[in-house]
């Protein structure tokens, strides 16, 4: 079968691997339906974090079952099914409190490589969820963007606590920021600022429910923020960069006592512990628990009540993974889709 | 009338000064029935922060309303009041969303110098509460600690979400953190894991409602604390110290999901991006809200039913101020209690 490989920044390349197969009992292998290129993969494609030795890339996917292993109970060959990047056994203390992104038997599911033509998903009871039917082709790409990009808008929404009444300002306008306005949204937020300088992205936005749009970065966009919420700042905010600056001017537009939910991955970031303190703000975030959300998505995706899947600006067949690399990496793309 | 007046590190005295008056038509002047040295009066005492010019010290305070301003409606003279460090107006949003520390008129009572006879409070309306009645000498001491510590460590255990079935670990063994056990006991908590190293500060909290101690600290308490926990962390930390160790031990001690409740006040703390990131804990703390748990405070007090003035083991006249923060600066004693 046919997967992307990263050999160096820059250079990943489609070849010819084994198909994998059931490695344990808890395991499933899916056909890969379709997978996509995420925010986080640029980081080492951009040579901001190590490539270390050549190494299969992708963990967003969703496809058919093709085999399960001897303990798999729930999840059958024939099913279409969609699961979180992190595969969780979801029955352990952490798993049931809401968080199988950490839990106790935790496997990242990327490690084999979903942009490829065959998936092995661990602990696949636990992990997947299936469809009640085969889905029509055009809800596939929304059923991709609940394996991560929705999962974590939508945990950065929730950590956020946006609801009626608030508030909500996005940090960030890549595939998850826009799907935490979207989040916001469905879940009733009153106002929804999307802070963003490019034109397609500020639409999209707007689209998934935003009512506001800042185009000032770091302080300036903190004292837009400011300004348009009666100088306090807003109730929730959801950071979806992880960089030094987006984390500050995410903690900086929060009024005191307001929630930040942060899902963009830190990178080189140092959090000053006086300002953090006298902000008086909450701070929750981490690898998104996509799993606790999965079941709900699925069923709002196949009511045909949120289209999330409008984050892929391009659709390409796996051979030509490097464009959609390339093109994310340029922001030409705000996310990119393959098709094995 | 006299008052305490902190000249450089070490160097603590009472001097004879201008009896404060009400300066503005929201004050109220108060005679201070009783005072104390807090935690982070010790930062300027030990050089840790700069004194600058000579000041007056003490944030902490109860006592009889002397005088209150033309606008003041619902203090009284004669009244026996407790507030808070921080006098709010108790009716922005921020103060109504819980956050009165955080007040968009906030001014700070301390500046006055509470460690003194009379004190001038700003906002009288907003920041004092009044007591039924006169309160009997013996419940003076309890009445003191609701200015300061006992509501910080009030909201230290309700930020970490101290609550039934939880399992709570408290780092900081100072009347803050002692008074954190006191909380999470009242808050329902199932286990309350006090860290500390010193016999007295154990017997206080096994008093309050500790069910273990730990002695170990920075990795070796975080590893015990896990082990006490089934491997995961407690639900609930209470950072009650604000140290780089502190911070990075009450957060590596929480599981992941859980919440961090941080009333120390960060001195020279940098928070790694990443770790917080992939702890996935929740971090909310700041300035305490006094003010909101006040009345309620006030009550349990009142009524008996906490005796939080035990954290205080060394009562002296105002003119032994000096000895009352040399014993709390060499651990001597937990907090020392000033009579004017």
């Amino acid at each position: 079968m046919r997967k992307v490989v990263i050999y160096a920044p820059g250079d990943v390349r489609v070849e010819e691997s084994e198909r994998p197969t059931v490695a344990k009992p808890t395991d499933a292998v899916i056909r890969v339906s379709a997978a996509c290129v995420c925010g986080s993969d640029l980081w080492q494609y951009r040579g901001a974090e190590p490539v270390g030795d050549p190494h299969p890339m992708g963990h967003e996917y969703v496809g058919v079952v093709e085999e399960v292993g001897a303990d798999v109970r729930t999840i059958r060959p024939g099913q279409f099914v969609v699961g979180s990047f992190f595969a969780s056994d979801n029955t352990c203390e952490i798993c049931r409190a809401g968080y199988p992104s950490r839990c106790v038997n935790l496997e990242y599911v990327g490690a084999g490589g979903a942009q490829a033509e065959y998936l092995r998903v661990p602990l696949a009871d636990g992990t997947l969820v299936a469809t009640p039917e085969l889905p029509d082709d055009d809800l596939i790409p929304s059923l991709l963007t609940a394996s991560d990009v929705l999962g974590t808008g939508w945990f950065g929404a929730v950590a956020a606590q946006a609801g009626p009444g608030r508030t909500v300002a996005v940090v960030g306008d890549g595939a998850v920021g826009l799907l935490g306005v979207l989040a916001a949204r469905h879940l009733g937020a009153e106002r929804i600022i999307a802070m963003s300088r490019h034109v397609p992205r500020q639409k999209l936005a707007l689209e998934f429910g935003a009512t506001d749009i800042v185009t000032e970065r770091g302080d300036d966009g903190v004292a837009r923020i400011r300004e348009l919420t009666g100088g306090l700042g807003a109730h929730s905010v959801i950071e979806a960069v992880g960089t030094q600056e987006s984390m500050m001017q995410a903690i900086r537009a929060t009024r005191s006592g307001g929630h930040v939910g942060v899902v963009g991955v830190a990178h080189d970031v140092a959090l000053p512990g006086d300002e953090v303190f006298y902000s008086a703000v909450h701070l929750h975030g981490g690898p998104a628990p996509v799993r606790r959300f999965l079941p709900d998505l699925v069923d709002l995706i196949v009511r045909r009540e949120i289209e999330p899947g409008k984050v892929f600006d391009l659709d390409l067949p796996l051979d030509r993974a490097a464009d959609g690399y390339r093109a994310m990496d340029e922001r030409r793309a705000i996310k990119a889709l393959l098709r094995p």
